[in-house]
């Protein structure tokens, strides 16, 4: 079983409104040291029965057919565990 | 400089829809070694002019009044980088 961690996140200049309004909500809240926000995604995959490399391989391809836009957002893939 | 890097997911056991269409979906697309989808936030947090100890307690903060639901959810704070 291996699982893999996949952040998807906007890509540089492209602008966040969700991150503005939890930084504008944060500064109201007092926490005014916070000079910048961004709001991503956090997607796990659980695998089984596949090598480290090939839930790797599956993770690019998850990301590239369905879980990231490649026009506005990068993706990001780190394997966690693997028990073969 | 410091950086927080914020992961909110869902706590074990509550149900997650969004992780499910994201595994039926990836199944339709010939991905079919996925077992599991769990789908959660990442948010960056980025503080300026605090030390690294002041960011950690800062994002904690920032998770228990704003990002995170305690009830159901769980969060996980990880500092990027502090340059300072």
């Amino acid at each position: 079983m291996a699982t893999a961690r996949i952040f998807v996140t906007l890509k540089k200049g492209i602008l966040d409104p969700q991150g503005k309004a939890v930084e504008h909500a944060l500064q109201g809240l007092g926490i005014d040291a916070v000079k910048g926000v961004r709001v991503g995604k956090l997607i796990s995959l659980t695998f089984e029965d596949v090598s480290e490399t090939e839930a790797r391989r599956l993770s690019d391809e998850a990301c590239e057919k369905l879980l990231a836009n490649p026009v506005i957002e990068d993706y990001e893939v780190e394997l966690l565990q693997a028990v073969e």
